[in-house]
């Protein structure tokens, strides 16, 4: 077996191993494919595997985990893990999108209001949201913080507010920047009302009604409510489950089309979960700065990403174009309590006097609860254990879409948070599926509410932050079962 | 002395004693200027004067101490209240102001702006600011609350959230417009960050970039600030300190303009204090149903009427031109916990797409508790408990103005609230007062910050809702020390 370590002097920054497992996933799978390894084989062991690629042992056994979620090993217990013999249904993660290449209008806004509505319905099994189980989440924790502090100073948590934000929070928010590489300082920093408000303020500053905004390929239902309501175009650009936005795409629609501003997700993307690789940064600042095209960079799930350290923010990066950075600690302490915060660099007294203008500041107890938690140190302790458990829950979600689901669907393989992007042959349509799964008391993410037009007609996203159950498990064969039944009705 | 009861029949509704008390004072106020009482005259007794105008003992004794507070009468302790001697230096309210007649851009956003930020600085003596002071508010009660309700139902309050806002709250809400005459269902309701997010979620669902919208004039800058952020048009309309929006001036305007929509507020207008009396409410709908002009309706400070009873909504009066009602808590019990409400009539789903597309939800917590001290009936105590001390505040203010500002001074009688609307001698440029009191450690709001176009130069609003103290008294001295130097320089 030829196993390759990245670069010739054997050395390898930490930051770079959240890729590097699915390297080494994908090497094996590829000798499995070509034969170099069958069926009862054993895989090297996890010491040799690390040593081989210079990487740590919990890397190799993420690798090892991710094909065991793509049914290709299994693991036996004192003896390693051994190739298994049948095929896979799941072949590979989904593909590419193929969006249209002209700016439109968004079309899906009544479909996304409706299915925000569906899946508000707290009867259904909500494998169509995008919020991990509160049972992973400290509410209890935070219920009594936010009661502590809002009596220790009840004066100010009942009358005291600006538009920026509490001054404690967003000196929280700031030093957690040294780790994207772009350090602000707090008075860089607006809190919102979670990333919508983020995104929603960010898009105001940058256009004007009738400009042209880039959107991803799929891309978040919610960016594409905010361009809908602000009377935007989106002009989309196919994103890969892997690499994230596809820069040279980029580049040749920017070179086409004038665009007052791109949003993109470089650290865990939502739908696909995909983290963009450093050199991949890299070309998307060039090409941002070559056009001299602002971005709205969206970390909502970027504190969920799988690997050891946080990846550089694209503000690290460029050189002239603005990179207006939104974040939300809805997907790990507290979506209800809608705080988030934006760096808008520049556009600071814009976001700020349209902030005033709108919800003239986020509330003050909520803010100060979320302050105290960071500055206590649960925030890393319990972020840690989050990502444990959503990675295990993400694996167990994957594996039994491989083994239940219809012949030909692809799963992705995210790199962070607890959301799967999955491709159903193209004999599934999402929305039927959708409606069907409604009438059966689960709830999934059709494809094209990801889409300003509609597109995604074969795909579904999954929320893999459920805690597992049977409950869990049996709504996940309710769609596997409809899905099989729509692939031979239409098939 | 010619005492008349309303109607012949001596019946009076109480709704209608929130006017009776102005109107008993400005009669004794006309037989002092006649000379019908003397100084030194004992005015009738109260319960004389009750059955003269067949209104309660309360009523009587705000007009009385209307009249002290307007340095005409002084009150002996078990003798009764004695007209004064000297002449008066407040002599009347405000005048009606004379706006441009023409539709017009903001241009005073940048004004507004570090008006706001220059109020926000804890250290000045918040004059200028529109809150209550918070030693009047259950600041202690409701902290424990929130933490109450939050330990209650930890996941709820982290995770569940909807755009209309928590359904109990949404219920405490509809219960109280059964008092308006114009009662909706809590499907009716959409909880917002404050009336702020209200007024810019109801503006933009009426509204186009471009359109003209009515305003009042004075208008609350606030609504200016979202007309600026949208891209609207000023028209303003005059609005007296006694009887709300100029109706004929409106009609008048209607004519010529057209109008997407009008920001009224009938209930206790921010800043002058006015109160429409019923029938200019229903000129008011009826001007509104032959345009066909939509109308929000700014309740902000209207549970801070003085009168016995709620006036009536417009909405209880149209009959095609819709009204949106917007409302909030933070005049009366916490400004930083940021909610609001919009009941927003045949534009719900226009609302609720446009909030799903901002801010989401409001913070669940907040609401939680809010409607939890709805519900257990401390609301409506407390509200009693306020609105006396605000009273008796704004009388207070109102004495030290007419003592020591200067000649030609002329103020306002609000009707409700704690906002006094002073109009300064020509010769007084209200931005300069602003920034020689900011100097010395004083705030105020300077009258340009409430027109679209720079107009109210000389007047000023202060906040009456600060607890009585040598150190308000002192702030008070020192904008009337600056306001008659600048008669002086410039007189």
């Amino acid at each position: 077996m030829d196993a390759r370590p990245v670069d010739a002097a054997g050395q390898r920054r930490p930051a770079e191993e959240v890729y590097a497992y699915r390297r080494i996933a994908d090497e094996i799978t590829a000798w499995i494919s070509d034969g170099t390894l069958q069926a009862g084989d054993r895989l090297p062991s996890v010491r040799r595997t690390c040593a081989q690629w210079s990487v740590s042992v919990p890397t190799v056994l993420q690798a090892y985990r991710l094909l065991e979620a793509r049914r290709m090993v299994r693991a036996r217990p004192r003896s390693g893990y051994f190739v298994l013999a049948r095929p896979r249904r799941v072949e590979d993660e989904p593909r590419r999108s193929l969006p249209a290449s002209a700016p439109a209008r968004v079309t899906t806004g009544e479909l996304i209001v409706r299915f925000l509505e569906s899946v508000a319905d707290g009867s259904l099994v909500p494998l169509g949201t995008a919020l991990p189980d509160p049972a992973l989440l400290p509410t209890a924790r935070l219920a009594r913080t936010l009661g502590a502090v809002a009596r220790r100073d009840s004066v100010r948590s009942a009358m005291v507010w600006s538009p920026s934000g509490a001054e404690e929070l967003r000196q929280q928010i700031a030093q957690r920047t040294v780790a994207t590489r772009a350090p602000v300082t707090p008075g860089d920093v607006v809190v919102t009302a979670g990333c919508n408000e983020a995104i929603a303020l960010g898009l105001r500053a940058l256009t004007r009604p009738g400009d042209t905004v880039v959107v991803e390929a799929p891309a978040y239902y919610g960016t594409l409510q905010v361009i809908d309501a602000l009377g935007l175009r989106a002009l989309a650009v196919p994103a890969d489950p892997r690499e994230g936005i596809d820069v040279a795409a980029l580049d040749a629609a920017l070179r086409e089309t004038e665009v007052a501003a791109a949003v993109v997700t470089p650290t865990v993307h939502n739908p696909l979960g995909s983290v963009m690789p450093e050199a991949r940064r890299r070309e998307l600042a060039a090409v941002l700065d070559a056009h001299g095209v602002p971005a709205l960079e969206d970390d909502t799930y970027a504190d969920l990403h799988f690997g050891p350290e946080r990846p550089p923010s694209l503000r690290a990066f460029t050189r002239v174009a603005p990179v207006l950075v939104c974040g939300s600690f809805s997907k790990t302490l507290a979506s209800a309590y809608r705080v988030g915060w934006i760096i808008p660099g520049r556009y600071h007294a814009d976001v700020l006097r349209l902030k005033a203008a709108t919800t003239v500041a986020t509330p003050t107890p909520t803010q100060l609860a979320i302050a105290e938690f960071l500055r206590t140190g649960g925030y890393d302790h319990h972020v840690r254990r989050l990502k444990a458990a959503l990675q295990a829950n993400v694996e167990r979600v994957t594996a039994q879409v491989a083994g239940r689901f219809p012949p030909g669907t692809r799963i992705s393989a995210p790199a962070g948070g607890f959301l799967l992007w999955v491709e159903l042959p193209e004999a599934v349509d999402a929305l039927e599926l959708y409606a069907r799964c409604l009438g059966r008391g689960v709830s999934l993410a059709p494809g094209p509410v990801f889409s300003a037009t509609g597109g995604n007609r074969n795909l579904i996203r999954l929320n893999g932050g459920l805690l597992w159950s049977p409950r869990v498990e049996q709504a996940l064969n309710v769609i596997a079962h409809e899905a099989q039944a729509l692939v031979r009705t239409t098939g």
